[in-house]
């Protein structure tokens, strides 16, 4: 099963923004003044550590975008483990354009990759079970279709795009229509055939009310692993079974090993530590 | 000594934006369907763990974009110490638009309080020296501005805020331009009169050069304290004194002990874990 | 069942275009030069020939955004059905600003009208039967969340929004995959949780096949009556039943009468006559 | 007399739009998933019924965009007229970039070759007489500069652009004004010299004064045609003819022959049917 | 006759662009750091030597945009006529505001006074004849629509607004058409019936042939008054003549008074020198 | 020295816009019906006056724009000095397009030198100086980034691009401030350490004050040659000496004699005269 692309459609005016919000009003004065502008340079896309590889088109295109003479030329793909050392790619062309998309380029790709290698680290730890990591609406602004995009990279799968594209009933939006069977009986009247229903439940007898409205999913929120167990045992297939909280490397095969479908995590899109990769000349 | 303010005129269109992308094409469909259009509701913004805060004026923006009827009370200001539990900030208005307006909210409050969170952590280790904590380019595409912004709340100073605004001698336009000399030199025959010039040196030799030339500040890139100490020493006051590398809460307190005048750390802006900061209904 | 708005921050940039697309680069010249900027006017809104009323809040706004000192008090919500010389609403303000805004108003509020009425037509037609009407991708390019809107006020369902929102196999993707089996199971595994997978099939044989892999949907394309109640016998109600081709307010009764739980006709937004609204001074 | 292209400054931005309208925050994810990235296919863009083709700019951008390797060889220009079966162009490349794009080429082409197609129907029905038929500023928000070009395509002439580009002074303009000669004479006071005056009568006794004051072209406002006959007597060419109201295909040629100069529809562009194009693989 | 108003809604993004240019990344850091948020001051908006005012409007949104808690209050509307002093508004608010907004106010208002009082300085050297001074498009990028109301300011009148709003056959043209005559008859046989046609000739023998074609306007090119006479007696009334070439306050009188309608000038747009107009505290 | 391009990727938006701006909607009318589609020119490029060359990429991305087969070839680069018919580029193409893009890439050049032009002559009348002629912020609204490359091309130097590049204290800061000791204490605080402070003086005193806080620059308003010698002479090279206030040809040589380091005009960005550069077919 291969990666799927963002079209580039997509991203370049993403990168565009990114490259004039780092050029400012007057440009790299320090490679405008310095750096010869015939210089021609090769340099190599380097790991400087472990981690999945992901955002490579957005590089491309920094690189393109300040010069259509440098050429990014990979030895790698998106969603490749890389080792400390890995050559990712080699970069030819003017050096000048090379140094002043460089750090946007890096900006991109290190963000990415460290989205993608935090969760292939969490998908490693429950490749045992038949659970997939995904992802949540915790991303940083501006960024949701790339960071979600990382998160596939790192073999994970993905959660809601957006407000608009499947129906989450969650505790306040439970307590305010009155009861999950309130809501989702709510929900139902309203949405398109093609749109599904997650309702997060916190404790059994919530569960077991939910079941009765047939959603497509639960989302199990900050249950221990017996607790899951129980939950999965009940649900028996009828839904897709989310477990969230705390989920870590370290708690995650515990829990995914309690049966459910999906364990999601919102640090791996807001919080996961860059992936440190640079640019040997 | 207060903090500034961003304009509201930068602001609003990045936080339009964000929810934009949140709304997809659709809408909020999960409240449309769930939530009476008359209900109202008042929301305590509240911090679930200690930190700095920053970003409110994001939060009050995302809330009054989607429904003006929304109104956010402050009890705090950006840079204020946040300890578990505190009420950041009442919220009332439409509880569908509170709902609605929720996560872009947090999104924004809780990635750039977590920068301003991992600033003070640095700042409070360095304030008995005279030396300062820093950011650097390496920011989230999209959102300099504002994490710029958030290093400043958690009592940081700003580098540049882009490839415009100063000079920064790097190791590659070194040995691109022919050496230090060379590539001062050709820097001041170019730039304005308000523009300063920095310079990267990673040993002391190359810092000997780079004195006789001299710069406005000198970046000394990965030395240990004991180096840094008798670099201090060399520039004698004749330059800003600025330690890269490896800079944690760990490190920081000796680094800033050798003299230098500032600490810059990458990790401040693209790595820093969000702040934990939830809606309570 | 209230219908769900459209949020401003949406509304408002699609009229803000429209807006200036019409003043051009000099603005309003028989305005400007005709009516005397103190004139004050009270126009009445009102429909010329029987519909469904949809798109208020973008006339509203185009008035606004012209001249905040104009305000459109309603009689009616979208949705309403409107008879020929009902008074929608009352206009009043500064007679240069209405004329100024009067056709970008007119031209949203007819275009969306025209589709909720059309949907009404076909939606009246079947309303004997359990089947919804509903709309498909062939929107107006630019407009395809106003049309979508038009569709709900109409009384219609909404299909996909997009090419990112559901899975939609179709006879082009199927022959390409290598079949019907082939292209869901390469489907399933791809998508996220919240993700649903509808098929086309244009033989009953093909109908067996997709019922073996579980789509969510079933997409019944130019099928007779007869075909389409052998079909839906076939679902028997493990998928929603679809039927397209050739729906019309003649042909809709006979095809919501097999039993299918939607008909989807692309003309509701295409091609939809606009509804004759107009301005009374 | 060949028909003027739309300079592709003006295509690109807007199918650039509505191809990220339709591509979401997560793309085509039916093809991503279901479509080999190195399957190549060459598909015929079809007319299913008769008509005259407009938009093909518009279409050959959409492929572009999603995909440069995509070329569309066309067999016909804007303006040709179509038989049911006319293969209109080929297409040839990558299949998932022709199936992503189909959707949003086709309706462009669909709905400006449907405006064309009307408006050859009613220059068809009036080709024996000098006049011409024309379109109004009714027309579909964000796509009026595509639409005027379809009326071109078709055979029509173009009225204003906007409401900046020729005065058109109507019943409301001069109830207000008090009366057409104050309208005229306030308008040639203030416009520039190459900008003409068109105003709007309902009564021979309104023409009379119109004709007083020389404007460059009178809009008679649903006249039959013994009423327009006798109009077209009286204006004597000193100005351009324009009948107004319940123009089809069967009013018009008897319109036409009382030697007016114009017959304008709204219609034309904001309720023509879509014309019927597909792509056969 | 009143001085037609541009709307806001083509004011504000040009200015909201301009505050944005000068606001960079940071915002006005030394507004920040010397001015108390608290301070008030009313300052006024005041004439350094004597001119025409316009872009009153410009400045208003400058200084609204930055803190709508600013209000300006004009004694005089755009058009008027200052003397060194005059005391053009008295703008009261916050102080940092005023001063963050103050070059920004005073661009635009210096620019498009500029223009006005350039215009105003032709004008009144042609009072006494029934010629009117006229713009090109030799406008700065970006300000067309502004610079065109700065000349009507000054008294001026607004030749085309860009390529599409008349036909203006210019040597080039006319040379590649293969001469006058066929070069307006390809032009009548495509335009709509609102769009007048002018034709530049450079002697008297083109302006003969140009005749006999019957255009709106002639631009009788660098003509001295002598040649200029002639053409006038020459073309009878029969359409608009325009002189251009060489226009200044010296040698517009005696063009005036060959009897020519216009006479236009592309340095009131290009050329024009500032008006100095300073904010006193 | 070679002269800093900008990037193109600055460039693009701004000459699309202007495109966009003549183009309307509906494109060169004018063009469009007279000039054959298949006709082919070749055009020089010449100036019509002495000067220095600025915004040849303007110009080259204007004609590309508009059709990618037209070709500027150049004799020359910006930062040339142009006598009187001095061929600066051939341009080969598409007549058309030529001609359609003619009007934008002229104003852009034309602008631009003047600029360049304007800034030369202050340039060579103090180059038996060490002073540099300089700009301000007093710039067209929308061209910033372009004016200020202007200037350099006319060998000059470029002041602050924005607020938020460098610290300017002025008079009216100090006056609020409570002194210009307090002004520059209260911005070294809080800026960061590549941002320069600048201070403006009136008198001698002011100067003295100054002088005690080591400014970067210090901003000598409106003095006199002697007062300004007296000036330099105080300073003795702690800081960058700029002079302002009526520097023009005829002044500048008796200023920068004094021995200031820089000479500032507002006037080379605001009020040049554009420099005559046409097309000759």
């Amino acid at each position: 099963m291969s990666l799927t692309k963002i079209p580039l459609l997509m991203i370049e005016p993403c990168v565009r923004a990114a490259l004039l919000e780092d050029l400012g009003r007057a440009g790299d004065i320090t490679c405008d003044a310095v750096i010869p502008p015939d210089r021609v340079a090769t340099v190599a896309l380097v790991a400087r550590e472990p981690g999945v590889l992901a955002g490579l088109d957005f590089a491309r295109q920094a690189f393109a975008l300040i010069d259509p003479h440098i050429t990014l030329t990979a030895a790698f793909e998106d969603g490749a483990r890389l080792a400390p050392g890995t050559v990712i790619a080699t970069i030819t062309g003017p050096a000048r354009g090379i140094l002043t998309a460089e750090r946007v380029a890096l900006n991109f790709l290190g963000h990415l990759s460290g989205i993608a290698s935090a969760t292939a680290t969490i998908a490693d730890s429950i490749s045992h079970t038949k659970a997939k990591i995904t992802c949540t609406r915790k991303t940083t602004p501006g960024l949701r279709f790339a960071e979600k995009y990382a998160v596939r990279a790192g073999g994970g799968a993905n959660h809601r795009f957006g407000l608009d594209d499947a129906i989450l009933i969650k505790d306040n939006h439970i307590a305010i229509a009155g009861g999950i069977t309130a809501a989702i009986t709510a929900a139902r009247a309203k949405i398109g055939h093609l749109v599904k229903i997650e309702v997060e439940v916190d404790t059994l007898d919530q569960l077991d009310e939910a079941l009765t409205q047939n959603p497509d999913a639960i989302l199990l929120d900050n249950m221990g692993p017996d607790m899951l167990r129980e939950a999965v045992r009940r649900i028996a297939g009828r839904a897709t079974a989310e477990a969230s909280g705390r989920i870590n490397a370290e708690t995650a095969p515990a829990i995914a090993e309690t049966g459910v479908d999906l364990l999601s995590a919102g640090w791996l899109t807001h919080s996961a530590r860059v992936l440190d990769i640079g640019l040997d000349f």
